[in-house]
Parts: C-alpha cells; sequence; structure tokens
C-alpha cells in the first residue's frame, strides 16, 4: 500500500531534513495530518518566509533578514578581534561557550578545490577588504580541526599576511577531525582561551 | 547570541514536528538555510498543500485527498472483510505485513471519556452506516493493544452486535501496551493470521 500522492510527496518533502529517513518521515507526516495541522502551516509558512528573506550580514555573512545582524551591529564587541568560522552553527557554539567578545565572520564553508570552492565561494575578498577596513589585531582561525578546515586556515593567514595582524587558532582540546558545532560548551570555552598563534610558514 | 527573529522563529517551527527538540530544531533550520533552499521551498509548499487538501476517506477515513482513497476504490479487495484501525500508519504496518486482502475503517484515534472523545468523534455512526449498507461478515477490531484499544473494540463490538458480524482482535503475538505502528511485519503478520473470535460479552 502507498498513501495518496500527496501524502507520499509529504513525505518525501520531509527527507530533505538532516538524519530523516523514510520512516521518520512518514511518522512526521502523519503527525501534522493527524494531530498538527496549525503547526504544520505555521511551519510551511515560516520556512517560505524564512527561505525568501534571511540572506547574510553584510558585514559579517552570518545568516540574518537585515542588512547587518544584531552582533555586528553591537557597540560592545571588540572589533579588533575577529573569529572566522565555518557556519553560523559553530559562530553559536562559540557564543553560547562565552568569553569571546570580538567579532566573527562566516565563511559559509570551507576550501575544497576538487568540489569547486574557491576563495570566492567562502568570502575570502569580502573578508580581506573587512580587514582592510577596519582595525583588526587578531584573527581566531576558528575553522573545524578537520584537513580541510586547517587548509583553510592556512591559505587566510597567507593571504591576509600583509595587514600584519596576529593569527591564532583554537587550541587542541578540541577533538581531530570532529566538527565545533557538536563540541561541549566547556571544551570549546578552554580551547578557546587557550588559543595559539598560528603561522602561516 | 540568539539568531536573528525570523531564523529563530524557524528553529521553533520544527519543534512541531515529532521528536525534535531544541538542538535538532537548529540543525534542520541551519541545514534548509545553508545547503537546502530548494528542498526547504518544496516541503513548504507541499506542507501547506497536504494540509489544505488531504481530508478523509468518504467510506474508510483514511487519509487522501481523493473523495475514495485508492483501496476503497479497488475491485480486488474483499468487502466482507473489514478491518478496524486508530490509525493510517496502522493500516499501513497491517498492508505491509502482507496477507489480509479485506478493506479498512480508521477511526482517528479511540474513545477517551476524560479527554471528551466519544463514539462520534473516532467515527462509529459512519461505521455503524458502512455495516448496515456493505456486506461485511467479519469485523476485524485491530486497534491498539492498550487499555483504550481494548475498551474501543468492545464498545465497537457492542455497537454493531445487531448485525450478524463476527468479530475477531489481533492474536496476542503484538506485545501488550505497545503500538501497532512499531511492530516489525512477521509479528504483525502471525498475529493477524492468528486473530481470535471477539465477543462483546
Ligand atoms: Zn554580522
Ligand atoms: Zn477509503
Amino acid at each position: 500500500m502507498r498513501f495518496s500522492p500527496l501524502v507520499e510527496q509529504l513525505m518525501d518533502a520531509f527527507r530533505v531534513l538532516p538524519g530523516v529517513g523514510p520512516k521518520t518521515a512518514q511518522r512526521m507526516a502523519m503527525h501534522v495530518l493527524e494531530r498538527e495541522r496549525e503547526g504544520g502551516q505555521r511551519l510551511s509558512a515560516t520556512l517560505a518566509e524564512a527561505i525568501e528573506a534571511v540572506g547574510y550580514c553584510q558585514r559579517c555573512r552570518t545568516l540574518t533578514e537585515a542588512e547587518l545582524c544584531a552582533l555586528c551591529q553591537s557597540p560592545r564587541r571588540d572589533e579588533t578581534l575577529l573569529c572566522v568560522v565555518e557556519s553560523p552553527a559553530d559562530q553559536l557554539a562559540i557564543e553560547e561557550a562565552g568569553g569571546f567578545r570580538g567579532r566573527y565572520f562566516v565563511l559559509h564553508g570551507h576550501l575544497s578545490p576538487i568540489d569547486g570552492i574557491g576563495p570566492e565561494a567562502i568570502g575570502l575578498e569580502q573578508l580581506e577588504s573587512l580587514v582592510a577596513q577596519a582595525h583588526v589585531h587578531e584573527i581566531v582561525l576558528a575553522t573545524n580541526p578537520t584537513v580541510e578546515g586547517e587548509a583553510t586556515a592556512h591559505y587566510i593567514a597567507t593571504q591576509l599576511a600583509a595587514y600584519g595582524v596576529t593569527f591564532s587558532r583554537l587550541a587542541y582540546g578540541v577533538p581531530m577531525g570532529g566538527e565545533l558545532e557538536y563540541v561541549d560548551g566547556g571544551t570549546l570555552s578552554r580551547a578557546f582561551n587557550g588559543r595559539l598563534p598560528f603561522a602561516s610558514e
């Protein structure tokens, strides 16, 4: 048995979500249609609105529907400290760990020549003009502790070597091969405080 | 740090889905906005369309956007056998277990006087007119093997006692206190074949 075409389409559509296989997608479709039509309508509308309106902050490239995100608008953040992260989720993880009072720059990925992802795709021209204009003294290269994250950090340090900025990298307290987003706050906070100078060679 | 209002709203909206807590909702919102905007738009549109168009089959009350579901339209299903289930998910589980060639009636719940869910709310008047009109010889009362499911089965058997129909209930192969939807196909199939006569007392 299959459900009606529209119900089957809904199950398929839920599979776009991370970690959602056929069984979970079926549960989601049944739950919404049987018990949560109002919540489902709200999800549909909010999803459409967010996809339409949410873009990148013009300064730091984090996700926001405004021109500048709240953090970039805040006068209380130290603009001499800039933390470069791969994703808004990594930014959130660092913010929730606490202790960092600087600003951010979000790459939305890492360099991956094999996939055709070069410096422009991760905003490195924009990062360079930000560093050229702002009074940045230190850049924390908080890309993931993976091969690609390391390579991206090295690329950025080389690219921006002329600006007289100090580079640092999170201390290895974060597990190699892991993803920042899933590191617990305590470990992340300690790694942040123990960050080390970073040489581009 | 909080994300922008619209991104936060999107995270909240995902929490309508079953088993989705704050961390999973955040991952879903990030995944859609960072990597799957097209899939997210499809989910939004399909969700809105399904909530608008999907109702109950006029004969068996399963979920469908048509007047009659495909199964009720099929001339190959034995209309002398009627299986009463609590949900479309239970109906699917029985169909996937295989072996049953009759028709269904979907209650969308069970009797629960304490929650104000009486016979009309689960379609029992409609079930009675179906039995009065169709040539039903046996009704398999495949409500969940829970206190509420048992009580609902007894109520139906009493209500329809005058129609000279045989009642049966799934054999106990299904675990007490469990939910049909999550029983494996083999167990469910054996329980179906070993179904027992059901007395309304
Ligand atoms: Zn910003
Ligand atoms: Zn039907």
